[in-house]
C-alpha cells in the first residue's frame, strides 16, 4: 500500500455546517480564547506529532467541514470558508461539504494558494490564527512571511478553537501499553538510549526532543493502540546525556508490566531513569531545559515538528534535522526484528493462501463482495499467532474499482467478485513480531490478453527492482525507473511511487528510505532496511493491477567489487504466490522466468511447511497448485 | 566528455609566490583600492558570467597560487594562504603550489570549510574582501551569513586586487564576431527576442538581465572566440519589452557584417533596435533601469549571476531563476539546428574514420603517441567544411592513462599507442553548423577477456539509455540507472554522470537537461533536446572505457499511449562505429545485438556516402570493415 488510502469513515452526504461556522466565527472574536479578534482561522489536518494516520480527537478539519480525507486544510474567515485538497479527493470533498464551503482544488492552475487567497479576501491589517501545535514550523514560517509581506500577521492561538466548539469531541486515547521484550526487539530500550547518546555526543548535541510517535514507541520498546492501524501511543520524549523524560498520560504508568519494563521502581542508574511527566507538560519542561542551556548547547528536533515546540528552543540552540537518528536506527532492522518480520510474513501468507483458496470456491456462487472478501482476509489473519490488528484499511477492489488507486470498499461502491473481472487486494496486518503489507492481483476466470500483458509488464518491473544489484550507498529513488521500464516500453506507466519503508510492528509507512521518482531527501539503502516493491498499472474504468512484496535489503556478492564498495540487493519477505494465470510467459526473459519459479519454490517450501504445521489442507493444496514452475 | 577536463596548461612545478603574496597583502591594506584594510581576500576561480571555461585574463586564482585546475578557491589572510579544491585535483594542486600555500582537500572529513577556516584564523572583527563580480549572489549570501554570525564581515572590493598586482595580465579578449544566418539558426534574432518577450509577459516580467555568454550568443545569432573551445564573446544583454541593450566592446561593432546583422544602421522598429553600450557600463545602466522601475516591475536574472549585478536589482523587484527562458529555448533545437548538428556529426565521423584507419596502419610502427594521435584527429577534423576549432581539449589516453577520467596528455605523461593496450579518445569540434562530442574505446591488438567484459557492460548501459522509451515529461536523472544496471550486476560502476546537454555551435556542456545520478534541478527532457550518452568503466592503473554518442530526443510511438502523455526516445546523432572486437557478444541480448547492427548499418549508409563523396577510400574501407553485422 503506497499511500494513505482514501478514508471513507465519513458519510458521503454533505455535513450541515451553518451553525458550526457561526460558533467558530464567534470564537474567533471571543476574548476567552484570544487576546484580540482574528479575521481568519486555519484548520490543518494533522496532529501534534506529524502522524500520517490520526486519532478521531484530532480530526478537527473533518469536524468543521465534513470532509474526511487524509489531506486537506480548512480556512474560515468572517465571510468565507474554503478547503484545499488534492486530486485524489476532489469528488469526495465535493460530496461531503455543504455550500458554505468553497472547494479549493490543489494542483489546478486557477486555484489560488492559501496565502494568495487569504490576501485577496482579508481586510487590511488582518490577524490570521492557527493552533501552533498542529502546524509544522516550516509551514508557519512560509505562511507568516507571505501574510506579513501583505500587511497581515499570523498569530498562534493557544486554545484550539475547534475543540472549543466541539462539545462531544472524543478524549485523547490512552490505550493499554504493550511491553516488548528482547525476543521481539533484539535490543533493550536502555541499549537504544545508549546508542542514541553516542550519536548525540558525536554531533555535540545536548538534548533531543522526540516528537514522532513511532520513534518513541521504538525507543522504549512499547506499543499502544491510540491510533487505528498504527501501534503507537501519544507521548513526547526528551533525551539528554543524563536524563530521559517521557511525557505521557501518567495513568498509563500504573500498569505493573510497564513499571517493570521501564524500571520505574528500581532505577539502576540515574542516566537510565525514566522520568515520567504528564503529556501536556512537555512545553513547560522544554522551556525549563532551554532556560538552563549553556552557550554551546544544541537541541535536536525534527524539522517537521510542531511550530509550538520548535519555537520553545531558542534559534541559536536549535538543530532541526530531516531524519532523526532514531528514524535512521529504526529503519535498519536487527537480526531479531528481521526474524520477526519474516515470521509475520509467513503467518500472513498462510492467511492469504486460505483466503485465495476460499475465494476460488466461493466466487462462482456470486456471494463474495469486496467488503466480505476483506472481512474474510481479516478473519484468516486474526487466526494467526500474535495478531494485533490490520496495518491499514484493506483495499479490496474488483474490475473498475481496482483502477482507483486509493480505493476502499464502501457499501455504496461494493462490487461482487466474479469470474469476469480482475480482483486486486492490498492488505496487511500488525503482529507482535512484525508488520505486513502485500498486494496480489488475481483473475478467477479467464483474463483478457490485455490484462495479462499489463500484468506481465508490472511483474517485469517488480522483478527488475527485486532482483536489482546496486552499490552500497545507492538511494532508493535511483531504482524507481527499473520498475517502470517494461511499462514505458509499451507506452504505459503508473502514477505513484514504487516503494516505502515498513516498520517492524510499527507504522506500515516509515522513513527515511523509499523507492520513488519523486526526489525527496531519501537516505541511502542499507542492509537490514525493509521496503515495499509495488509497481502497478491502472486502466481507468476497467481494472487495476499491482504486485507488492515487502523486501529486505541484503548484501549481494557479484563477481567484482569496484572500489570495495560492496553491493546490495533485495530478498523478498512476502511469500504469497503471484498468479501464473495472469502472466503472458512469452513476454518474460529466461531470467525473469527463473525468478518466478525460484520465488514460488520459496513460497511452497516455507509457507507450505507452516500450512502443514497448522493443518490447513485446502490452502496447502492451493499453494502447491499455484506454485507449479512455469516452463 | 562529461566534465571539464583537468587543465594542464600550467607548469607542473610549483609557482614561487612569496613576492606575489607580499604584494597582495600590501594591496589588502592599500587605501588606493579599499576604504579600510581587509584581513582576508577571497579569490574564486570563475569569471563574471558563470562560464565553465574561462579566458586567461580571468585566471586569477591560478595567477596567485599557481594551481591551474578548473575548480578551486584561494583565500589569503595576513598570515596564511590556503586553496580549496576537490579530489580530481589533489595531486596537481600539490605539485603546482609552493609551501606558502596550504592545500585544502575538499570532501575529506578533516578539511574545514572556507567559512570555518576563516573564523578559526581571523582576529576578532575582521573584514573579508571579495570581488563581487566573480562571486555568485548565493555564495556571497552564505559566506556573509557565516562570517557575520562570528563577528566578522564580508565586504565587496570593487577593484580586483589580483588585477592590481598582475602587471602583464592579458587584456579581455575581443575577437572577431561571426554572424550566423537563418541557414544555421533557423530563427532570426528578432524572432528570438519576440519569443522571449512572450515568455516575459506571460510571467509579468519587465526586464531580463542576460549574463550567460552562451545565451547572449544564441539570442543574437552571433559567435566569437573569446574563450577557448567555447564560441562565445564577452557581453551582457538587458532585454525589456521595448528595449534591447547589448553591453560589449563597442569596437566590435565597427564590423559592417555585424552592423548589418544587428540592423544597427537601419533599425526597423524601436522595439527591435539594439542599443550598444560599453561592456563595463552594464552596472550603471542596470542601476538607471532599476531606478525607473514601477512598483510591480519584476526583473529576471539567473540565480547564479554575480553578486555585483544581482544586488543592483532591489530585492522587491528581483526574480532570480535557476534556468532562464533562453537556456530552455536554446536547449530545444529547431529543425535547422538539428539538421546542422547531424551534418556536423557526419563530418566529424568522417574525420574519426580517417583517424582510426590511420591509427590501424601507424600504431604497429610504434610512432604514435597520445599527443600525436590527438593532433592527427584535429588535423582530420580541420579538413572538414566549416570547421572552427575543437569543442574541448582532446582526451587521448592509452592503458592506465585511460583510467584517469579527466586525463589530458602532457609531454611528461605522453604514452605510445600499442597493440597491447586499450586506447580511449574523447574529442569533439566546433563547426559552424554544430558542436560534436564523441568517445570511442579501441584495442588495436587483442583485448583481454576482462577488457571485453567491461566494454560490453558499458555498451549494454549505453544501449539501455539510447534505446529507452519513456514518458514525455521525464527528467533525465530518472534514466541514469539504466546506464549502470549491467555494470552494477557485476559489482562495477563509474563515478561520473551519464550525459549532459550539448549546444549547437555553442558550449559542449549546457543546461538545463542531463542524465545523472546527482539530482540537480534538471528540466524534463523534450523532443529536440540534444544530450550525450556516455557510460564508462575505469580500472585504476590499467585501462579506461567510455562509449559516448550525442543523441537527439525524439518522439517514440509505442503500442499504447497512457493518459495521452506521449513517449520519447533517443536517436543517435554520432555515427562512428563501436569496435566489435571489444564486444563479448555472448553477453548481449538479441535486442542489444540488433541495436548494434542497426547502428552500424546507419553509420555505413550515412557516413559511408559522405566518405565516398569526399573520396576518402581507406577510411571508407575501414568503415565497411568495422560495420559488419555481428551474428
Amino acid at each position: 500500500m503506497n499511500e494513505y488510502p482514501v478514508s471513507a469513515d465519513g458519510a458521503m452526504s454533505p455535513k450541515i455546517t451553518v451553525e458550526l461556522l457561526r460558533q467558530l466565527r464567534q470564537a474567533m472574536r471571543n476574548s476567552k480564547y484570544i487576546t484580540g479578534p482574528i479575521q481568519a482561522y486555519i484548520v490543518p489536518s494533522g496532529d501534534a506529532h506529524q502522524s500520517e494516520y490520526i486519532a478521531s480527537c484530532d480530526c478537527r478539519r473533518e469536524f468543521i467541514c465534513g470532509f474526511s480525507g487524509s489531506a486537506g486544510t480548512a480556512i474560515v474567515t468572517e465571510q468565507h470558508a474554503a478547503m484545499w485538497t488534492d486530486g485524489r479527493y476532489f469528488l469526495q470533498a465535493s460530496q461531503q461539504m455543504d455550500n458554505n464551503w468553497t472547494l479549493m482544488k490543489m494542483g489546478l492552475k486557477e486555484t489560488p494558494t492559501q496565502e494568495d487567497w487569504l490576501i485577496s479576501v482579508l481586510p487590511e491589517n488582518s490577524k490570521v490564527g492557527v493552533d501552533p501545535w498542529i502546524i509544522a514550523a516550516d509551514q508557519w514560517k512560509n505562511m507568516s512571511k507571505a501574510l506579513t509581506s501583505a500587511g497581515h500577521s499570523l498569530v498562534a492561538v493557544q486554545e484550539n478553537l475547534i475543540d472549543a466548539i466541539w462539545p462531544d469531541r472524543p478524549p485523547r486515547p490512552s490505550t493499554k501499553l504493550i511491553t516488548l521484550g528482547l525476543k521481539y526487539t533484539g535490543m533493550t530500550w536502555q541499549e537504544k538510549v545508549t546508542a542514541l547518546r553516542v550519536k548525540m555526543s558525536e554531533r555535540k548535541i545536548s538534548w533531543f526532543v522526540v516528537t514522532n510517535l513511532d520513534e518513541i514507541a521504538w525507543l522504549f520498546n512499547l506499543r499502544g493502540s491510540d491510533i487505528e492501524y498504527n501501534p503507537v501511543f501519544f507521548a513526547y520524549a526528551i533525551v539528554g546525556m543524563g536524563t530521559i523524560r517521557l511525557f505521557i498520560d501518567v495513568k498509563r504508568m500504573a500498569d505493573p508490566a510497564v513499571r517493570e519494563h521501564l524500571q520505574l521502581d528500581a532505577p539502576s542508574t540515574v542516566e537510565m531513569t525514566v522520568q515520567v511527566a504528564p503529556y501536556e507538560s512537555v512545553y513547560t519542561e522544554l522551556q525549563a531545559i532551554c532556560a538552563a542551556l549553556g552557550p554551546r548547547d544544541k537541541v535536536w528536533i525534527s524539522d517537521k515538528a510542531s511550530c509550538a515546540l520548535t519555537e520553545v528552543i531558542p534559534k541559536a540552540h536549535r538543530a532541526p534535522i530531516p531524519y532523526t537518528p532514531l528514524c535512521l536506527a529504526k529503519a535498519v532492522k536487527n537480526t531479531t526484528e528481521i526474524q520477526g518480520m519474516k515470521m509475520a510474513h509467513i503467518k500472513d501468507a498462510v492467511a492469504l493462501c486460505e483466503l485465495f483458496a476460499w475465494l476460488e470456491k466461493e466466487i462462482p456462487k456470486g456471494t463474495v463482495t469486496e467488503i466480505s472478501a476483506a472481512d474474510k482476509a481479516e478473519e484468516f489473519r486474526s487466526q494467526q499467532k500474535d495478531f494485533v490488528g490490520l496495518s491499514f484499511p484493506t483495499i479490496s477492489s474488483v474490475g473498475p474499482n481496482g483502477a482507483i488507486i486509493h480505493y476502499r470498499p464502501l457499501p455504496e461502491t461494493n462490487r461482487t467478485l466474479s469470474l469476469n473481472e480482475v480482483y486486486l487486494i492490498d492488505s496487511g496486518a500488525q503482529y507482535t513480531d512484525g508488520t505486513t503489507d502485500v498486494t496480489r492481483t488475481m483473475h478467477f476466470g479467464t483474463p483478457s490478453a490485455f490484462e495479462k500483458e499489463c500484468f506481465t509488464y508490472v511483474l517485469k518491473g517488480h522483478i527488475a527492482v527485486s532482483a536489482a544489484i546496486f552499490p552500497n550507498g545507492t538511494k532508493g529513488h535511483l531504482l524507481d525507473s527499473f520498475a517502470r521500464s517494461a511499462l514505458w516500453e509499451s507506452g504505459l506507466d503508473y502514477l505513484h511511487g514504487t516503494g516505502h519503508g515498513v516498520g517492524c510492528f510499527l507504522n506500515v509507512h516509515e522513513g527515511p528510505c523509499g523507492i520513488s521518482y519523486k526526489t525527496f531527501a531519501d537516505e541511502p539503502l542499507e542492509a537490514g532496511m525493509i521496503v515495499s516493491d509495488e509497481p502497478g498499472y491502472y486502466e481507468d474504468g476497467s481494472f487495476g493491477i499491482r504486485i507488492e512484496n515487502v523486501v529486505l535489503v541484503v548484501q549481494a556478492k557479484p563477481k567484482y567489487n569496484y572500489r570495495n564498495r560492496g553491493s546490495l540487493t533485495f530478498e523478498p519477505i512476502t511469500l504469497v504466490p503471484i498468479q501464473v494465470k495472469m502472466i503472458n510467459t512469452d513476454l518474460l526473459t529466461e531470467k525473469e522466468r527463473d525468478w518466478v519459479n525460484d520465488y514460488h519454490r520459496q513460497c511452497r517450501v516455507t509457507v507450505g511447511a507452516e500450512l502443514e504445521r497448522q493443518g490447513r489442507k485446502e490452502a496447502l493444496e492451493w499453494l502447491i497448485r499455484e506454485t507449479q514452475p512455469i516452463a
